[in-house]
């Protein structure tokens, strides 16, 4: 056996498994400027003084962190949901992960299998981030696995988080913009303005920063030339777009779903549109859909997810 | 009303409003590396111990904090004058900055307008910069606006910022290099021997890093595959370059004048040509006019600005 | 005579002389984290609580800081021996570097000559790194030089460098792994996992990270649109890629010898193999022959080094 492992095939993954993710990692300064640059969020909040990390930013080196254990070798990344951000986290803390393989199941093609993790984010202060997440990951070979059919293993997943488990506001609240809760209803489009072209060399950039080394991002001859986006990257990009029009907007608290509908390759344009699903006052915050479209129209991302929004 | 605007166009513009340009930066030591790696820059006394902020770093900065309540329907950005730096600006400066609408003139072609804006920035230590610029942006519609021919209204500009206006040397200054103040002479031309090619994901990345969201510089779709490169990207490339020649200098202190004498694209190849036109040996600073070109020989950029040289 | 000078020439190197290589440059965040974007380092001594500069990006910034005095002109970086990291250096050290002519000789095409300098850095608390080096240069014109033939200065170099030399482990080292040092055996061969695709615009951007400006590297004009790769890129996306079998290691310590054997360009695809070439338990030292290989399976470079392992 070689110690220079290719990583976990669907067969590795032991039901109730608690799996490592190393390295624990300090996200300082230099990750919050990249993120910028990578991206172009603007959010008040999150680039002033005192900001905490960007929620994605903990979200997407959180995630990364579990692909060297759970998504090597994955086919493609099916979903989140149940992912909770527990408070704003400071620049400079460092970030530790464990994965729990919650679910599984093998699919009808034989060649893969479905893989749930239950995924745990602390740092020195305590837990940051879980979240539940499931991907499509190749199998080492042709053999049934016991995962099939009536004997898959599928955990249940909320259809949303609570509002009740959003963290609670901060006392002062960054507002630059003319719209705060009151001003937004159930129903409401906004269609954000800016297109973004993706470059390869960013795309590649921002999933490395974050220390995501699945292959299928940064290897032409693996992928026959296309390298796939990291669907963080297009999280990163629409929520950013999403900016215009929810200025005053203190940084993602939640996400309730997210489901990448479509590939995205360098050379696509990006733009987005969000539909206000509820407006929760206790809580002061917004549940929105996130749609990501490329420039043919096709939806390439759907996030559902929680968005503090201040109140006047 | 949507509340995610598409910015403001020509007919937007009121003669004598403050415009806010949120959100305040905090740029700190990530913005720092990120400028080196997309320039090149080797400026001794803006990369050792105890640097402060690049200059074009501020400027950039502020520039793109304008960018969405000023220019980002622009078509082209025509010009500065009159831009001084107010000091050194260390680095984790939390920067913010307001916009005054003091000039309007529609073009004869009823489709643009020209915006005249006085720049002013601060930092918590009081003004940090300010500058006068101009930028063709769109018109919403066809009909004509009150800023016609005779009705326009066109700021006078100063033809050179006055040594006088320039902020004091630093006590200790950083030399590396053989030349001193008093070696150089009005008339004296340096040519660079430096070659940049440019690429799309550093001048996306570059214009990102600032906050700058015109939609110009990243939208493959709207630019008909031709994103066209941050005028403050082509600036800071030829600065990069002017070092040699002018290895002993300490930073620009303030443009004089700068127009962007053509378009850059991803796949141009840049390089500069410096002429000293005065030197002023009570502030300590050279008055420079910096010509970048492309691979074709043809201008891009003609900036006139001081930078601060020492005494021997 | 300009005062923008077109760097130096083979004729103009003097053996014995000592160079400066301005500027000093701190090292802090913004570069830690631009490196781990454009490598895919996960070494987890190296980027987590109190880590230290990842040693490759000390080595970088130094042997970068030589670009300007010795190899601006060169045809090509020949090889490194000697090179020894004194200690961890931490994150915002100031690095300022020397380098000294130490060999000379004249190629047989009589358009180039190989130049040898010793490199000895430093920031605050002392010597940091020190290497040998040679380097293919241009000649200025077309007469012979004293450095032909016979009349050749060529250093000897220690074939390795002696593990006592090695600095001493530090108490506390950052495992994540399940192999330590007592597990490993000469001979033994890794093949690491991981492709990687370079791009153009991360390449040029990491070799400005260092403020790297030799021409070869950025300038399409000059290379018949085919920048070359900087050899210190393909050495650190090797080192990256070789994490995968070597998790416990905690950086490398010294480098016994290095040569790139092929260009890399945009658009190739490395990937690594790894061979133990000794264990030494008093060092806690491995010995390592790292081959990096591109897309055609045609070696590019050669590394021959020590990396800390620390015992079970």
């Amino acid at each position: 056996m070689t110690k220079a492992s290719a990583g976990r095939f669907f067969e590795d993954f032991e039901l109730g498994a608690t799996l490592a993710c190393p390295p624990a990692r300090r996200v300082g300064e230099g990750a919050v400027a990249a993120y910028l640059s990578l991206t172009g969020d603007r959010t008040a909040a999150l680039c002033g003084r005192n900001a905490p990390l960007h929620p994605l930013v903990v979200f997407h080196t959180v995630l990364s962190q579990t692909v060297r254990p759970v998504s090597f070798n994955a086919k493609a990344n099916l979903g989140y949901a149940e992912l909770v951000l527990r408070r704003p986290v400071p620049v400079g803390a460092v970030i530790r992960t464990e994965a729990e393989v919650v679910g599984l199941r093998e699919t009808s093609s034989g060649r893969t299998g479905i893989v749930w993790v239950r995924t745990d984010a602390q740092d020195d202060d305590g837990p940051v981030l879980s979240y539940l997440r499931w991907v499509m990951v190749k199998k080492r070979g042709d053999s049934p696995t016991p995962w099939r059919d009536a004997d898959a293993v599928v955990p249940a997943t909320a259809p949303t988080v609570e509002p009740g488990d959003l963290h609670a506001p901060t006392r002062a609240m960054t507002t630059t913009g003319r719209w705060f809760l009151e001003d937004y209803a159930a129903g409401e489009i906004l269609d954000h303005p800016e297109g973004h072209t993706v470059t390869e060399a960013e795309h590649m950039a921002f999933t490395r920063l974050f220390q995501n080394t699945a292959r299928i991002h940064f290897d032409a001859v693996l992928t026959e030339g296309r390298p796939l986006v990291f669907g963080g990257y297009t999280m990163s990009v629409g929520y950013a777009q999403a900016l215009e029009g929810l200025d005053n907007r203190q940084g993602l608290l939640a996400i309730n779903g997210g489901a990448h509908t479509g590939p995205v390759y360098a050379g696509d344009t990006l733009s987005s549109r969000s539909e206000v699903l509820a407006v929760d006052h206790t809580a002061q915050a917004l549940r929105l859909a996130l749609r990501v479209r490329n420039q043919r129209g096709e939806g390439v991302l759907d996030l559902d997810y929680w968005e503090r929004m201040p109140r006047r």
